[in-house]
């Protein structure tokens, strides 16, 4: 009995010691937590995440394709023998797909482009042409259309600009774009804005071809008839279904006819590989193009004109395709009404591996876990809903529609939505709504890199220093929080974060994994075993990462919310915006100095015909106090708050319920209904997709893009907006203090 | 009478009005100065500059060259009829030719290397095939070498570091490096110190060919097949003959061993085109190389090493070759003794157009003007020395072994030294001795743009306004002022500045004439009218400029000196120092904690076997005390003399006389006599070339490059040894105020 005591003494003491503090949990329940967290770990299994993608991606499963629908009907299944409730959504959405594809040169030395990626012998899937979507952008327009060729660089405002200054306009004509530097929808946009009546958008070897690397199959990157399919829907106007805006695309609903639909694109486009923009690009006459427009290909890169005329011509079949959504929940034991929401999409471009299928596997490994802890009796005080989204790579489809058909309950409901899709080799990748910041950060101790044995936030910390400039390291040596990234669009997060205010997160491991197979017929799973994740380590680590966050969130006394963390996020944002105007005011200043002194004229070379700028408005001063004050405010609030936060798990149950409501509502605070500027789908005044950078993110959209663009008064307008957000999300917090200190009745 | 006397008046009143203000002239003096040079201007002649070039170009005109005496027995024929006492100057030099070039892959795919230029019909010389200097490297070493290969970026120091951490030794191999990034002699020295045995550089095309513009004959860059010829020597040793360095290369000089000459390179070395470079890079296996190493060739670079072998075989007849300078005086009516030189080299690789027939024909024109307004009545107080010098590219052979044989005579007599090379349409490019800042900008006022109108300081003003970044704008805005860049190697300076203490200058247009024909046969009259000055536009601006120099200079009542301008640009050196020793302590003990917690390995790739740097030791604070105090001697004197500078015209002929000695001999304080360490040829205290860079400047060398290398025992002992020379220097300036002040007996 004394012996015994003993060992309980030193068990205790033990327990003690390494007692790990969980942020929302009491100590006890931290030790419990963490227990379930070992065993949630012990049973992730790499082999069967390698066995799922083999099935998973052993046929092309974009929309609409068998192998999608046999793909969500195999998930359903997985889930269901886990011990999910789960349920296939169905949505009907526009689809097109391509009728005909036809892209020629003209002229002299006439040229008519393969449009044809080759199947590869040690790539066993690459040669299902019959099953394949050809190399096509989604969305485009209908077009039979001969003009001459522009280069338009990244096909970026300010690529317009520079092209005004050599004195090239591209009305009615075709215009020729590399890859990369926005979203790829902006370039057609940015194109038709311009008056050109065709656009070509092209994979540059720089990017991701042999400059970066030895080319598929020797090595991982984009082979010379590579080229990368995908979407140039104007999302950053509303994702989703392009007939539906803003309600689910359900059978029965009211939709648009598709001449009103203005995400679809104005004009015909069409991706090419480098192998077929070879020929376009040697036509090319008219001036050298500046450095930063340079590409890999060995030639001159001349901006155009082209002499010699080109000639494209696309044909959509414009069809209502159904999509299949896989919804699976485990309904929470004290809280079924509070749902974490998990999800990646399932569909992809052809076979797509690693986009998305690496990531759903992972998200599958960690249900399956999770399915086996319940069993063993694991109780979740919240629901869990896991979700498998269809036709992400169209536009967001699936996860977009199903948050809008399911607006009402996830306004009221959802307390997180935690995404992921791509994953490979590296370094944790972590971007989100800031009061989950600290939260993640301890998640991020807690997981161990596969490779190297320490947390993956140390590692992360190591890549960081390791490759910042000599300077930024003195700067950034010591300070290991993981900051996490904004969010712009890119994957299934719109429809709850940016739509509805529903606090989000989008985690992925990456920086060793890089490789030229993106959204081709070259994403399969020979490729990804041999280059982007061998051996699904990092599967298991992004399950284990994901799956804290679930686990913890799912069971935590008080929800792991920091709005402090919050505040000190959006305060570094109303710096940068106030910067972003003194800076916008002086360099207006000097260049209209500068051009009214003739220096641009004087600084050009005569014979090039370089044209100077032109004068630019003055950029007035704002008032900013109203902000200001509202972010006082906020401050001192949420700090208020956060010094109680810790005990927040030792108030009574009634009060922690009311004030778990209150903090995963508040992100509900960010969001006006009247959204953004030309854009209502998007509410939140925090975090949008740049309007002109599409997957870039612009912080404080409102303000900033109104600045950016120029326009004063809608500028001056949205500070106002931001004001009354900052003061209504101070106000929630408020109510959440209060909590702690009102005396029971 | 009445009306002569208003008209008088109106005259008088009109010419005072206009009168310029010129530094170290009276009022009256700077009148009749500026009619002069209105009449200078008159007298160029494009035509005449264009006459001269055809035949300087029409063969090749290498040193040791038929059309290389031809050459100069014609320009000395010239300076004849101009006025000038004109003697060919010879000098007997070692001058290697290739006897032997071979270089082959070895292995499956086999492959040699053409090493031929191609002639086009689009230019007339470049099929003289016969009179042809091959591409090769000068002072490489015979050799007969089958090794591996290696990829070595540029081939400089940090390229060696980053090799290091990729675990790759050029131990016993052959290194290829790309022409750039340094002064090209730096690459096979540092190449050699690292233990390899065999080096070839090429020209990606990157640099200068296709991906800079369109080649040659259509544009103005290097074809596949050029090749850039060019000296290895180790000239940051010491320039000149390498069997006599310190002394002239007379007839009967007493020479090193061939053996001896610590300047000629210890490894066989050769430049080949990149049709050449191809073969050869597709051969290299290994690691993927860093971003900033990728050139512009259509393939993956690897960094190597290659599984076949390379094989170089290089031969050299190893002659003492004659070399001829022209040397033209007008002697000074006042002080014959003292001397304003004036330089250009003769002799081109091939058929050399830009260079040096761009410059040479440019200091003819200004030459033949001012013989003209001798003619005239234009008495030169001072004596003119216009010399064309033989034996530049090899390295600067002609000018150091001038310079070397009348070291006496010039340590007396020479005011200044006044350097042009190639020249091309664009923008004034200005270097030198920090005293000439103000003077030379006073010139740049008065020299109009041909192509803008407005002054050649304007127009700088604007390219580099423009050019500059937004945040650089705004702290360059309004800043006319033409900073002078340091000297470090690349022209005939060498000799005058860093072996002698003369003040010197270096100064050319540039910037809208770039090209690929850089040491090969496509620098041809041909090239250059097409596409470096066509019309000879800025052949003449460049006489107007240098002409303006030299006349100034010539009759000055006092010299131009501004030794405050001096203090200034040293003090900034002098923080530029504290700054990197501080820099370099912060990183250092950055890194070696970074090391030691081992973030390298953990940021590092694990399946790339990166290797982590060497922990390095801790950074020492030094004692600059003695170098400020030094500095703050040299502030106070600099500022009391340039006070009294103004009056220093209405001091008596004696006096001034007294002055302007003290004012050309105060650069010579700036010479230590032991030299620089490890070189003691380079003697100047604040100007030399990098002995890791070439051609690039370092500034207060000695203490530099000692922290640079990390050698803290030699920065405290050059930090005393700079520290008298700027007391030497301030009590010479001391003495030029005592002047002032000093009563006559």
């Amino acid at each position: 009995m004394k012996k015994m005591n003993l060992v309980l003494l030193l068990w205790l003491f033990a327990a003690t010691a390494h007692a790990q503090k969980l942020i929302g949990f009491t100590d006890a329940a931290a030790v419990k937590q963490v227990d379930w967290e070992k065993q949630f770990d012990a049973q992730l299994s790499a082999k069967n995440q390698d066995t799922w993608m083999q099935f998973l991606t052993s046929h092309p499963h974009h929309i609409g394709s068998p192998q999608g629908k046999i793909n969500a009907e195999y998930m359903a299944g997985l889930f269901r023998s886990w011990g999910f409730q789960t349920e296939i959504a169905e949505y009907n959405v526009l689809f097109p797909t391509p009728k005909t594809r036809m892209l020629e040169l003209l002229g002299s030395k006439p040229y008519k482009a393969k449009l044809e990626e080759s199947a590869l012998k040690e790539d066993k899937t690459s040669g299902q042409k019959a099953e394949q979507l050809p190399s096509y952008n989604a969305y485009s327009a209908d077009g039979d259309v001969t003009a001459e060729l522009v280069f338009v660089n990244r096909g970026i405002p300010a690529d317009y600009e520079e092209l005004e200054r050599m004195g090239i306009s591209v009305k009615g004509k075709i215009v020729l774009a590399k890859y990369g530097g926005s979203w790829r929808g902006i370039k057609p946009k940015v194109a038709a804005e311009h008056g050109a009546i065709g656009c070509i958008i092209y994979s540059d070897p720089e990017d991701d071809g042999y400059v970066q690397g030895d080319v598929y199959p020797e090595g991982a990157f984009r082979p010379k008839d590579g080229a990368q399919r995908g979407s140039v829907m104007d999302m950053p106007v509303y994702p989703g279904d392009p007939l539906t805006p803003g309600v689910g695309a359900t059978k029965d609903a009211k939709r648009l006819n598709r001449s009103e639909a203005v995400t679809i694109m104005k004009i015909p486009v069409l991706p090419i590989s480098y192998e077929d923009a070879l020929p376009f690009l040697q036509s090319l006459k008219g001036p050298v193009v500046p450095a930063a427009w340079k590409g890999g290909l060995p030639l001159t890169y001349h901006a155009g004109p082209s002499t010699e005329k080109v000639h494209l011509k696309l044909q959509f079949n414009w069809d209502i395709k159904p999509l299949y959504n896989v919804i699976a929940k485990i309904p929470g034991s004290e809280f079924p009404d509070e749902w974490i929401i998990r999800g990646n999409h399932h569909d992809g471009w052809v076979n797509g591996a690693a986009d998305p299928i690496s990531g759903m596997v992972s998200e599958m490994d960690e249900a399956k876990s999770i399915g086996e802890l319940v069993k063993k009796g694991l109780k979740l005080k919240r629901t869990l809903v896991y979700c498998a989204w269809d036709g992400e790579e169209p536009s967001l489809l699936g996860s977009t529609e199903w948050a809008e058909d399911h607006q009402e309950e996830l306004r009221k409901k959802a307390v997180a939505y935690i995404n992921t899709d791509g994953n490979s080799r590296g370094f944790i990748g972590a971007a989100g709504s800031h009061t989950l910041e600290p939260f993640f950060n301890q998640i991020a101790d807690d997981v161990m890199d596969p490779q190297t044995g320490v947390s993956i936030k140390e590692r992360k910390y190591a890549s960081t220093l390791v490759n910042a400039d000599k300077t930024a390291r003195v700067k950034l040596a010591g300070n290991k929080n993981i900051k996490l990234s904004a969010l712009g669009a890119g994957s299934d997060w719109s429809g709850f974060l940016q739509f509805l205010g529903i606090a989000s997160m989008n985690l992925g491991f990456g920086g060793e994994g890089s490789g030229g197979e993106y959204h081709s017929i070259y994403d399969s799973y020979d490729h990804f075993i041999k280059f982007k994740d061998p051996g699904f380590k990092y599967g298991v680590a992004l399950s284990k990462t994901a799956g804290r966050v679930m686990l913890r969130m799912a069971n935590a006394e008080v929800l792991p919310m920091d709005v402090n963390s919050f505040y000190k996020t959006v305060a570094e944002y109303v710096t940068e915006l106030k910067t972003l105007l003194e800076n916008t005011r002086t360099e207006t200043e000097l260049e209209n100095k500068m051009i009214q002194d003739k220096l641009f004229d004087l600084a050009g070379d005569p014979t090039k015909g370089f044209q100077s700028p032109k004068v630019k408005e003055v950029v007035p001063f704002l008032n900013f106090s109203e902000l200001e004050n509202a972010m006082m405010q906020l401050k001192v609030q949420t700090e208020e708050f956060q010094k109680l936060y810790g005990t927040g798990t030792q108030l009574p149950a009634d009060k922690q319920k009311e004030l778990n409501e209150i903090l995963y509502k508040v992100e509900r605070s960010l969001i006006n209904e009247k959204g953004l500027p030309r854009r209502s789908w998007y509410k939140h005044q925090v975090y949008a997709p740049g309007y002109y950078t599409g997957y870039g993110v612009k912080t404080l959209p409102g303000i900033r893009e109104a600045i950016e663009q120029r326009n004063w008064k809608e500028a001056q307008e949205n500070i106002a907006i931001v004001s009354k957000t900052m003061e209504a999300y101070a106000a929630e917090v408020q109510k959440a203090a209060i909590i702690f200190v009102k005396k029971p009745f």
